[in-house]
């Protein structure tokens, strides 16, 4: 009992460093736990060079085995730490630790999955808690309330835009033909995309009159198109970050324009009617 | 008689099954129809492709003339069964289901002109009555709203930017020339609209010092530019959820705009009419 | 003096015919005009294709002559009627007409130099009168405005993106130098507009590793620096199209929220206090 | 001490003339001052086309050093004239005079370093003094304002892109591979920036179906991530002009967030202190 007392105790000991940041090693581990994602991270970037792959090959694979030793360690102990394992394990973290530490493993059988790992870099959230960056935190929470908020303008959006891509994308197909890179439909279509976004790579480009006169207008739609999703986003923002005024008028001093959980006039003091 | 009436109970039932989607059949219908029209688009994408076409060209045959003569059946069924056959096929989907199975039936006299069935694309419009997107309709009749209610500001903004182009167009002209890929004063117009919308595909680029400078300050326009659909499309947003004036006039001062609930003129205090 | 009232009778009905599109006259000439216009500039634009300048070029030398002529004439009609004839010749459509006959006579000493009468493009503006567009050239007014009234703000923004995109150009042109297309501060600050107004030809493009990482900010940056005019517009925009409201209140029934120019409760018609 | 009196007016002259621009001397000064500037600048630019350098090499190096030591000079009587020289040694024009002349000489060491002498391009910042244009500063400071007011949201965004790219990056990496010219994760990061920011150089584009499929997504994403920044921004310039709230607390219930003009405390009645 004493046994299992004192392990209880090593749990919430562990629960308190490793998933809390109040106690000084507990920002500790964080700090440190940042550092070495950040580190994991840098250390597949540079693998992926070719030249520095060459070079340092024996390094990289070490270095790579031992982040992901050290991180599955750190998974293991936050399922033994964690009040409630299965509530952990299927949380949006649980799941993201779990993939970064996967791909090293699988890469034993499929060579190149190794690359997937990049995927801590969603570890890097955790940065909120330690800098306890909740201001940070409530600021991304209205950008994705807004954009929650206008979630479905944006579904109608983009499924006129797919629509218009695949349209435009058969009739460039049709006008150019497969001599000028308009090899496919599906081809064309990535084409209209790349137009219509006004990114323009220029890979393929039209060459016919027709074909550029088409360009032209698919340009200005996408020149114009733009404008829809920025009213949307930006409406909703002003909505979300705009206290709302009521129609109370004051009964003494006739000021209105009140705020919505305004109990007396902000005047002449005088109480307004509920 | 009685065989007209069961006639007309038959053509009931179909009116139900394929105009409708409240009963379990119409439901199904509707179902199966969105799933063969996007396997029929689906076929057209890939038949465009030359590896594919060369390989399986008896499918693709197969499988077109296959949806064709479905969609033909539909078409025949939608006339027979419509209470008022004309007014279907004036209608938007009228019209887009007609021209749906055309292209197929005119490839036989004109080759290519099968690509034009992508108009099928339209036909998932229906997708909105199926899974009574009546919410998504609103939200699609807000964005439409928007974007008539500023249809005068963006008329002139692109007659302005049309001029703009043509002008930027012929100078490019004049100052690159044919050597450095501006051929002619239209595909010199094509450069400006590829600059001016952000898109710079790169296939023309101007080559000379003053040619890059006037590029310059096309682009910086272009830049600027973008914001003003930008502006109008958002204000109109705006503008959509705020209270609308009417069109009601006062009858004892002819006053105009007022606003959606007033009962009396704000002018002259007379009484408007309901 | 018969005579001097008859000239001063011509003078007028011409006036009535060429000026104003009020009478049945003066409407048709305007179209005609309008049609003549859009002729001669389509007439410039196929010139300036090599293929068919060579094919057709008597044509081309004839109704570019025609056309100059036509409008001389009409010029001069214009200066003959016009009540003020200086006023006439230094307002914004006066200048316009001359410049759009000017080039073809000064190419008979300057050979190419009669592209320039493009600006012919500019006489279209006449195109608002005709169709009594009052309410286009309203809108372009409100959008004129919304222009007018950030044109400081704008000022500020092109001047700081000048300078942002000088030093930027000077930074890129000693870390890629000119092996890799950035042959010269100038060429290098092209390059930074070209990236920053998110154009990107891709004729110069960083190859060096700190290269594409400078040029990767530059982007973000242009990413981010685009809200600025867009956010100064709307504002703007949002600002002007707002019929202002007072905070007079009812002294009958409480209501707020009048216009400016309100002199009676729209809901209660109870005057108000001035 | 006559001559120490002679001596504090000259310091104080020189001051009127070099630091102001109220008096007819200081004004001709700043005028004088920004035309050097502006003429050493070209000369950066003209200089670094290599035509040019070769042909007037002595009359640019002679022109250089003519520029850097009357700036020296300048240099040295402002921290001669200023009353407080250490202060304005550490402010923002002074640590800018420094800069704009040590390239200069470190070039005699290290050569190709006279180009960071571009950074004269920020002492123009002083034309605002000179034109008095405190109305500009003051819409700079609106825009300023705006900015820092999102930053916190700028930099969630920010943050949100990073790792965006570094996922679709290593994606790429994966999906397209050396032979497509994505020959490393940090190249593949770069291409999605240029993607994302709708750049699109086009030196670097998805080959594969699966590549161009992502690349597809990535716009549309780039396409509708570009309204956040937008909107951020445009809200905050809309809150710009709108009633601000001061950080005012009530002195009996300690509410906060009261209106600028607020006199009672709209929660419990209680009068605020001024």
């Amino acid at each position: 009992m004493v046994n299992n007392r004192s392990q209880t105790s090593l749990k919430e000991k562990l629960y308190t460093i490793i998933f809390e940041a109040e106690t000084r090693a507990g920002k500790l581990f964080d700090v440190m736990l940042i550092i070495v994602i950040l580190l994991s991270i840098l250390t597949v970037l540079l693998e992926s060079v070719a030249k520095l792959r060459q070079d340092f090959q024996q390094t990289f694979v070490l270095a790579e085995w031992t982040f992901t030793i050290l991180f599955t360690i750190e998974f293991i102990l936050r399922i033994y730490s964690s009040p409630k394992p299965k509530k952990y394990l299927t949380s949006f973290f649980g799941v993201v630790d779990l993939l970064s530490i996967l791909p090293t493993y699988i890469s034993l059988l499929v060579p190149g999955s190794h690359y997937f790992m990049i995927i801590r870099v969603l570890r890097l959230l955790r940065i909120a808690r330690i800098f306890k960056l909740s201001h940070y935190l409530h600021e991304g929470q209205i950008l994705s309330n807004a954009l929650k908020a206008s979630a479905t303008k944006i579904i109608v959006f983009i499924a006129t835009v797919m629509m218009l891509v695949v349209i435009i994308g058969a009739l460039m197909y049709v006008i150019e033909g497969t001599e000028h890179g308009f090899t496919s439909i599906p081809k064309s279509i990535y084409w209209a995309i790349v137009t219509l976004t006004t990114v323009g790579y220029g890979d393929i480009a039209p060459q016919t009159t027709l074909g550029q006169f088409l360009a032209s207008v698919v340009m200005l739609l996408g020149y114009g198109i733009i404008a829809i999703p920025t009213g949307i986003v930006t409406v909703e923002m002003a909505n979300a970050s705009h206290p709302k005024t009521t129609t109370q008028v004051c009964p003494n001093c006739y000021k209105e324009g009140h705020e919505e959980k305004a109990n007396f006039c902000n005047q002449c003091g005088h109480r307004l009617n509920p």
